[in-house]
């Protein structure tokens, strides 16, 4: 369905972080004239800001900017919902939802971006030992000494699962005198990336690498992919990044080739359950690194971003962006 | 002078670190047919590896890869040289000697790989919040939890002193969502830089910029440059990098204005006097990262491709890149 321009826009933010996304979105428009009339007038007020669905004018709410579980248990009420924009990738607790008519828009676009600074972050910390300076400088008498880096310049990432988010770290890669190779089903060529090598070829794939970031989806092919023929193909020097899902990877395989040297260090985000259990021997590896599946985790401030990108669509009369096709699911 | 082609190189490496450029060399030798004959014979044989000038067959050596300093108290008796690969950018020591009838080429092009790395590592580490991570993890009982983190994309990173190293910045920044605005002496325009702005405008360029990294020379124009003026401008979540030299900096004013919060963290390479004294209030300040003059320190690795990309030149007859003309005096 298309939007009509409309005059302006009655906001309700519902959301666990409503006042955070509130926030975000007002400094983004305190200086920004796109969202104002002529003569001053906001063309974007914030009617409401809640955590609580029942705090909502349900009846009579036009516009959303919700996550789409807390908004499950009143969209059936919105009959006036002329647009939601979610402040999730996926939209599954409104699928089974008998209204449909309205533009429910997903949050997207911001990924990659996110997750080229969580890649980038973690390797470039190991490339330049960050950490031996810092227990320098923490030193009961700090040490001014050199430690030893191994610079990405001319090494090679391998990307395995090359959709858009895996695409967003090319050109980082590149501008850092790094070459691509990447791990997909199909082995299809990909713009920017050396060789593409496929599930058959894994053990060829790290090989190749220096380190290896894997961003594969959950499915039945690439549950224990990631398994002892391919740490310990890697290399000493080697970090591997596991910002997929936890089912790719066979958890002893990776501690057994860690262990035995196979390679340098593994950072973690995603586990087979999460959070990950507090006696899981992933948390005391000296080199393991451990996040709380937060790699690509959307900010208040990209929420705001993608909901003003499609509000001067809406605005505008101009089809919205990330748009969810009932009829197709997705 | 030219260079006339040669069948082989015997080569000698003095330096403080000759094992370990000795090490990469021939790691790098291993698998790469350039440097064989077809016959399968090296092109380059490593006849002498020493940190002892006295260890250096002087009369008859023809190729040096060596620290000038060590160099200087030989260079006068090696009649037979033809080529000294230095392992320093500027040669100052060889400056004085009479012999001038070789070619002296510096170790240059790797400075400003290394610093973008130097520069991202310690940007995205503060980004990413990696050290709240880390702390999570480290806790006595881990803690599965997101910390805040403000990304990169979107912000603006200033740098003072555009020369190769400070432009080698840009396509990192680029590539990461980042903007660019510059400081320098002329305010010429530079490509991908938004705006470039001059000593007499710094406080505007403070305005501007969500971070700063200082790579400015050590002139007289630039000592003290960056002081009250310059750090109460910052925000509060700016990261200062200073990679340039430590006279550009009042290290008074720095801490005042981190103390009061005009912005967030320092990370610094430099000093008025290096080492850094260890009582100095830098070491222990929480939110000052200290490094030992390392940030764009070549390793053996890079030693040895320039090495290897001169000796290719030289092998064949060509010119050698990064010559030192002794008559202009660099």
């Amino acid at each position: 369905m298309t939007v009509r321009g409309s005059k302006m826009i009655k906001l309700t933010i519902l959301s666990d972080e409503a006042h955070e996304i509130a926030k975000a979105l007002r400094d983004k428009l305190a200086n920004n004239q796109t969202f104002r009339r002529g003569d001053g007038q906001p063309l974007i007020e914030l009617e409401c800001v809640t955590h609580r669905p029942d705090a909502v004018d349900a009846e009579n709410v036009t516009v959303l900017l919700a996550d789409p579980d807390l908004t499950a248990s009143i969209i059936d009420k919105c009959s006036t919902l002329v647009w939601c924009q979610s402040t999730w990738a996926g939209n599954a607790p409104l699928l089974n939802a008998t209204k449909t008519d309205y533009n429910l828009t997903g949050l997207k676009g911001i990924f990659g971006k996110l997750m080229r600074e969580y890649v980038f972050a973690y390797l470039l910390q190991h490339a330049r030992n960050t950490k031996a300076f810092e227990q320098n400088q923490r030193a009961g008498v700090p040490k001014w000494e050199a430690s030893q880096r191994i610079p990405l310049h001319g090494q090679t990432l391998g990307v395995a699962g090359l959709g858009s988010i895996g695409q967003a770290l090319i050109p980082v890669a590149h501008a850092l005198g790094m070459k691509v190779v990447g791990l997909t089903r199909s082995g299809d060529n990909i713009k920017g990336v050396e060789k593409v090598y496929t599930p058959d070829t894994i053990t060829a794939f790290a090989n190749a690498c220096d380190h290896v970031v894997n961003l594969m989806p959950d499915t039945p092919s690439t549950h224990n992919l990631l398994s002892n023929d391919f740490f310990s193909a890697l290399k000493s020097h080697s970090v591997f990044i596991n910002a997929g899902r936890g089912s790719a990877v066979d958890d002893e395989a990776l501690l057994n080739a860690l262990n035995s040297g196979a390679f340098a260090h593994a950072v973690l985000d995603v586990f087979r359950e999460e959070p990950l259990d507090t006696t899981h021997p992933f948390w005391h590896h000296p080199n393991i690194t451990i996040t709380a599946h937060t790699a690509a985790e959307s900010q208040p401030s990209d929420v705001a971003d993608v909901f003003l990108d499609n509000a001067k669509r809406y605005l505008e009369g101009q089809p919205l962006k990330y748009q969810f096709d009932f009829s197709r699911g997705y």
